[in-house]
């Protein structure tokens, strides 16, 4: 109701402001028996943690998680499984200066418009530093889907986008640079690209894909809850996003459907796979791919004019820590989310498929 | 959870398959004493009812909306509104031909596969028969919002593009045209495309933009719930939809930050609106504004090949009464979407804006 | 939320007023392929139907239930199963006489102040003519359970009480009788109780024991939905209802640890039940067993003084046609939402019982 | 779904077991800008906490509770409240000799039954030291409530009961013995037979029963959501709980419709009040009551008879520190859980209630 929970069955619910004590969250409905690797589960986090790298904030966080309960002798019970991550670089003063500044395209305005007052230091709530939380649930939802492959990777940054079909793409070499593009040259051209970004105390936009493999047939349930509007909601939820697509997306709006039709062969795949692995919203077995769109972040280190909580013009520069570019730390946020629409919808498919 | 229901205050439930006694639906949580004009809820019917024009399908459906409870001496009662379209012409031996067989790109296939067998008749369920209860829950909505105003209208067909931006469009002139296409010449070119489609047993797709105005700020939740998340989920729940985006949308992600941030003013706008209306996940007062992807539909007149139940390759044509580009229907159904979402976080509203 | 919803995964919502065209509910979450049997649910409600003994309202009504969607050849398909009951007998000018007045101990006021105006005729949605949809969604939980057997009886009829075990009970002789009491003797003194006081135009009230058996191991869920915690809502929700007690009930208050606990036996049963078949919210096994407290209806055939909605004195007389005793209708629907919970329970227990 | 949560829009979700590090909870849908007075969640939280007086259980915990987020500048900011208590007195090697074991009417056999393993110290979950977090919730909603005033009280421990009507209670007096019963005789006499049942070794039920003074009218749902089905279910959640009645209850049902309904006055309110407060599910401004039922603490320090997990027969002795009697620490969970209860329906009334 009040936006803090996601899932059905396998539902997370978060706390936390940018600048409080800590940030975490009650993970609930993961199944008894799951023996869980934390370590895989922080090494997600360490994925998307500040100061991974020189594109990246500075801003530093260790982003340890800790389990406060729902875990015993190294196995789930099927109580809740709630955890914290300490905030501990919360440089609280970076943020004085906006205390009575809207920031440009920021959610400072909307806050207070909504709740009469906001806590400001570093966006309080809606500061993405609540997606480590999804982190880890999201890990958890992977361990939970074993051979459910989630692969995500940055697309594109700024005009410069990745072509070729996602079947073509080594997706090894993900890790292996910091962009986090499955193209090695390409990658170098996006990481200088962002740096040259930086240093003009600008930002940009980008894209991320997902491709999730082997998921099993009839995930995802009829007319509101399809498996690609769940995914797409899951995405839009992020912050900074601004568009989702999947399977052929925009670019089969222009299409015919003697085109676009994916043709079912003897083997019950597909000749094509326009649908993007899901048909009625239901998945069929091929692979699911989606798109997902990311603005340039709104924090700039340049000055700007904006307005006061007196609606006064004024004049602001940005300090503190910032991303010139959120797609690569986006990408395990991404498939965390993924992770948790998919382990949802499997939960439940165990009750729909049910033999009578 | 089995992905009937949308909303959470204001809730609207359906039921129903394509060639069953009727459909219909059970919207819940709208307040009291609405005084409802009924005629324009069928009138919003209507404008997606098939037969309507040349370009739609043909088949012969009523679709009168009879209510059931909820409503006492023409107002509201605060107990839900239920209410049935009874199905008149479904003309099901058309589909005795499809009763094995797995038609290219629908939903036959997946909905096997989740639950064993399937009501074959015209798709049953996974039907767009379904989105007529959520015009008729949609078109309360909009009676419950008042001074909101939600306009959609037909963007693109094919490749052919409305690319103005849609402050210089003429929104009178949407139902003035059987595409729904605010620009009137383009409009004939659309319709006329759509028909030379027709005649090759062809579809194709097209875009929906929608624009909403007036709209309060404050609308929307943090996190997971956020404004433009539920729009998302609404809009990828309708049937044939392939992607959603607002503000800037996949564009803007080719974007700097320094062009990309919108300006407030001292009026609390904004200079521009790349942010599409939606901060943060919570309206600020300006327009909010998106656009949504549709597939060409996959039911064509000509002939394809497939599987039946047993894997084996068949030949299989189309028959039956079918759209050849879903979008000019697809326009009230993405206003009823957005009005359902829309009246939903202004319900919940009232409560997070209690002064205490 | 709005209270027309019970259960979570396999869930009911109902609509529909005493004296409008028709009450009904659509039913979510029903797995596919289970083979209904219809008639079994007609005689569900056949049992609470009114006009079906002398004891009884009047009312003549056939309540005959007409499914709409959700069932294909004989079968659940997955999808949402609808259905309606048409209110035929629904004299409207009985109530004429109330619309303007709160009759005592009815819900006539309470609505009144929440919504600002009510369907006065019959009650509205205030009425037990509701609980009709509830018997429909329960014979269905029944016929998904299968093994588990729910046995509800008349326990008492004002100070007229059946005080031995039920393990000594001769469930088969429930029906037998017109009151639904498996003592026959002490049926007929109840019947005979019950039509004395029809006579003088009053009412009374009674309670009604309900025992399931066959109840898998593992049912329910820890904290706040515990297995007797939803029972008691359940039937908590049902009209008139004033009173819920499971195992040793409110007499177990008055005794010590050492004798009310339950010694668990080698065959993993307990010596004694004072548990009631629910420990720490979880059904162990055992035979469930619980009692409901219902008051005397509200509406008399004598004269009364209340209020009008101008908070003036007036007298006023019963009309209409009512029951003397609620409890021998009522026991079909204590089964019902018994069933609604348990179904409820059995489903979501298949996810947590995953063997990973 | 999965139990752990209470409440629609003033929602708790708590996490934690017995032993574990830390219990705690997140507060969703609490209304920006209330101020709040952490002392006054402290005084509640120490009114259940154990070792405050000779008749309880002597595991010391100080049972400080720390806000982790949703509070700034001493208000509300309308984010996710979540809040923490530490396990300090941990005796885990106290629980040692029940690891194999299956303690008489705890819940340890239904846990291993429902999940495959459980953790058993202390209870895990199952431990009544989770209500600690419903207490911390409760506090808040009581804050939110202002004017509504909710009193419990201990009204029987085992065969000793307080008959008189609470109208004639004076309810100071609850707070100023450690039994908290409302007559002071009543309450020595209370307090001895609790001393002498636990120096047997035994324990003793009893009941609490509570009053809500300044209830508005208008709160509650129709149908399944009922004021008291709502309450009944709080309550029912609560350990050890195994009756609940509102209004006349039990009694009741012996009573006749012309003694029992409550005539309305012109003032608005009734002579007599056996509707408890409530007509039709919903508050009519009168004072809510009701009566809770628990059953003898199952934890006795006496020797029992038990099987183990692989279903053999073995003695067993209690240790650790554990209540005679459960009641006197109750009462502020009760006051809590039907403070729960009244915020949501509170905050749902505003929806309800809107003009329009």
């Amino acid at each position: 109701m009040a936006g803090n929970s996601f899932g059905n069955i396998f539902k997370l619910t978060t706390y936390g402001e940018s600048h409080g004590n800590s940030i975490g969250g009650i993970l609930e409905g993961c199944p008894a028996n799951l023996n869980l690797n934390l370590e895989a589960i922080q090494k997600e986090l360490d994925r998307r943690k500040p100061g991974q790298s020189s594109i990246v904030t500075q801003r530093k966080e260790s982003d340890t998680v800790e389990f406060l309960s729902g875990i015993f002798e190294g196995k789930t019970t099927g109580t809740p499984i709630a955890f914290q991550i300490k905030n501990k670089d919360q440089k609280s003063k970076d943020y004085s200066h906006i205390k009575e500044i809207y920031r440009p395209s920021h959610a400072d305005f909307t806050y207070d418009k909504k709740y009469g007052h906001r806590d400001y230091r570093g966006g309080g709530r809606s500061s993405a530093r609540e997606t480590a939380c999804r982190v880890v649930a999201g890990a958890i939802a992977k361990q939970l889907l074993q051979d459910i492959q989630i692969i995500g990777f940055v697309s594109s940054v700024g005009e410069i986008s990745l072509e070729q079909s996602f079947e073509k793409l080594d997706f090894k070499s993900i890790e292996e640079n910091i962009v986090r593009c499955p193209d090695p040259e390409m990658a170098t051209t996006m990481e200088n690209y962002i740096k040259s970004i930086r240093k003009e105390g600008d930002t940009v936009g980008g894209t991320v894909t997902c491709i999730i493999k082997n998921v099993p047939m009839g995930l995802g349930e009829p007319v509101f809850d399809k498996l690609h509007a769940q995914l797409g909601k899951a995405m839009l939820s992020i912050n900074a996003v601004k568009g989702f697509e999947y399977g052929s997306g925009f670019e089969g709006t222009k299409m015919r459907g003697s085109e676009h039709n994916d043709r079912f062969l003897e083997n019950e795949q597909t000749q094509t796979n326009f649908s993007g692995g899901i048909q009625g919203g239901i998945s069929n077995g091929m692979d699911i791919y989606f798109k997902v769109a990311f603005k340039p972040v709104a924090t700039l280190m340049q000055k700007q004019t904006t307005i006061n909580k007196d609606a006064e013009k004024v004049e602001m520069q940005g300090k503190g820590r910032h991303d010139p570019c959120v797609v690569p730390r986006a990408v395990p946020i991404v498939e965390a989310m993924a992770a948790l629409v998919l382990a949802d919808f499997y939960l439940l498919q165990k009750i729909n498929s049910e033999k009578i």
